[in-house]
């Protein structure tokens, strides 16, 4: 196991932590590390909690910030180790983990170590399972064994947002779509009924469905329904008796968790929809006191976010949350993603800014 | 291993050689059972090759006769161990295999051991791997290494066929039909393509093909074009950049498999199609005088065979061959197979009638 030395430049941390593989379920390695380097810093206070891992500063501050980031990744695909490269003229660091979102969980834990007298007390927390069911999220666990770690008057999730503030989240639905059928010998089709060919309507319905784009609170949300998955069949001459569709909805954070389920049971009436995991939206909040703050000291406009990000977690617990994090959102879970090694040191340098007494 | 007796009835050895799981890759226990009880019949030539065993009697017969059955099955699903049942007032035996094709692989058991002095020479074949690739099948491999061991002047599957004779069968193709897209995270789909989405047209033309029927030599063969596995997608929320469908085409013996591929290749125009077994069927061939004297000494009307046999195999190598076992053939495969018991009996009496001097 390789040692995290927290001084190193946050690109330096990057490029060592992506190259530490942690494929959601497979965190260990990397959360051990992480609990080591921390735990050897006096001015935090360190709890684990399976491969999440929460550090505090407790400077009696009047306020509170939490700020995290998922330590874990979507599968590899030929994209580890990670390389330096020059992209469209950029320098940048490519490679599964670069955007999403270990560049941004690199400049925490350099900030981590940096920051012993920051202007308010700081909750930092690193977490396991967010690229799967929510259920597993190692925020979702924490959320239950210890609320009060969450406490703050303001967080800030480090997802990529090309070193601008995102506000608010779209919602997430995912559901199975399900055909029946008959199975039989393929020679004698006839004989049987095929899930197969009955599905047939559902990928139809999906590949002329429109997505809506809705302003909430003066952002633009882009929303999506989106076959992920689909399988059925058994053996090369049987007919299918089954075929099974995972579905995923994002919806803009207008749109309440209940609405956006029975849209999708509207899209596929007709058709058996099991629901299998479902997460509301966050609207912006960038109205709260912290994040006009945050928003002055690091400039520019903020935007939508559009993936599902826990900000919508901390905003149900009523802490005002935003997303700023360096990469392209629209290059995560890429197999061609890359960070630009300047926005890595941009939310390095807006993040000190604002937490320097 | 259980000993097989081959002087218990052909309904026992049916239900004791079903109770024997033997899923293709996986039916050497069943194998064994049977080397070791042919082996120990002094008026058999035994030869095995994998799990495939050939028995042959040698009485220096003007003509010589080849009877062959597969001792795979397609997947268990809670339908073993078989019991005996009362189907429709129909004395049963239920379960996998019992149709397709165990209780036509017992009557040849039982034959083999019973008839010692046959009107010709018979080579018995028992073999593996035919509900899987042609190229896995035992008959192939054995075809490689041993033709000489094809050598006959008919030939009979015991194929399940209502204890009738079936001639010919319809040929078999096998292809996976491919959409590809680009992958990117669920929450921002337009920067990817949906392959699963892209694979719509493709159940859509499965959807609405119709089959058709064609005579040949008198027997009409109804063909089919089904999907038979559809997978895609490598997580829940990223767009899937390729999906597979695999497809499965049953065409009468009058259209060659050239032909039958270049009709798939049609149907999924503007597709990706590649051909993954292809099988061409086989004529009646009831013209040949053995084939007129089995059928005299069978009665009945023939009728044609719609599944692709080992039939085709005979027939391509100039062995006139048939199908005549005992179970229904819409039931093959189905996970309510069950084979009558007066089947059984039947087929061996006719089976005995023709072979006996």
């Amino acid at each position: 196991m390789p040692e995290l030395d927290l001084s190193l430049s946050s690109i330096e941390l990057t490029r060592l932590i992506c190259d530490v593989p942690s494929v959601s379920g497979d965190e260990t390695t990397l959360a051990d590390m992480i609990a080591d380097a921390v735990s050897a810093l006096p001015h935090l206070d360190v709890y684990r909690d399976g491969d999440t891992i929460v550090a505090r500063t407790d400077r009696g501050r009047a306020q509170r910030v939490v700020i995290a980031g998922h330590i874990d990744t979507v599968p590899i695909n030929r994209n580890l180790p990670t390389r330096f490269a020059d992209i469209d003229g950029v320098p940048s660091l490519w490679g599964r983990g670069t955007v999403d979102m270990k560049a941004g969980v690199a400049v925490q834990l350099h900030l981590a170590a940096e920051l012993t007298d920051p202007r308010a007390d700081i909750t930092w927390m690193w977490y396991d399972h967010e690229e799967v069911d929510a259920d597993l999220n190692g925020l979702t666990r924490l959320s239950r064994t210890r609320p009060d770690l969450f406490a703050g008057d303001f967080a800030i999730l480090g997802e990529p947002s090309n070193g601008r503030i995102e506000g608010g989240c779209n919602g997430n639905l995912r559901a199975i779509v399900r055909t029946h059928g008959v199975r039989a010998h393929s020679a004698r089709a006839w004989i049987g009924e095929n899930a197969v060919h009955a599905a047939a309507p559902v990928l139809s319905r999906l590949a002329e469905y429109r997505p809506r784009t809705i302003e909430v609170e003066g952002l633009e949300y882009r929303e999506g329904l989106n076959a992920v998955r689909i399988s059925g069949g058994i053996a090369g001459n049987v007919i299918p008796d089954l075929c099974e569709i995972e579905v995923n909805y994002r919806f803009a954070p207008s749109r309440s968790v209940d609405e956006a389920e029975e849209h999708v049971r509207d899209v596929f009436a007709g058709f058996e929809v099991d629901v299998v995991d479902r997460a509301d939206g966050a609207r912006p909040g960038l109205d709260a006191p912290l994040a006009k703050e945050f928003l002055q000291a690091v400039g520019g406009v903020p935007r939508p976010k559009y993936g599902w990000t826990d900000v919508a977690r901390f905003s149900a617990l009523g802490v005002p949350a935003v997303n700023y994090g360096p990469g392209d959102p629209s290059l995560a879970h890429h197999d061609e993603e890359a960070v630009p090694l300047a926005q890595i040191e941009d939310v390095e340098r807006g993040l000190r800014t604002w937490l320097t007494r």
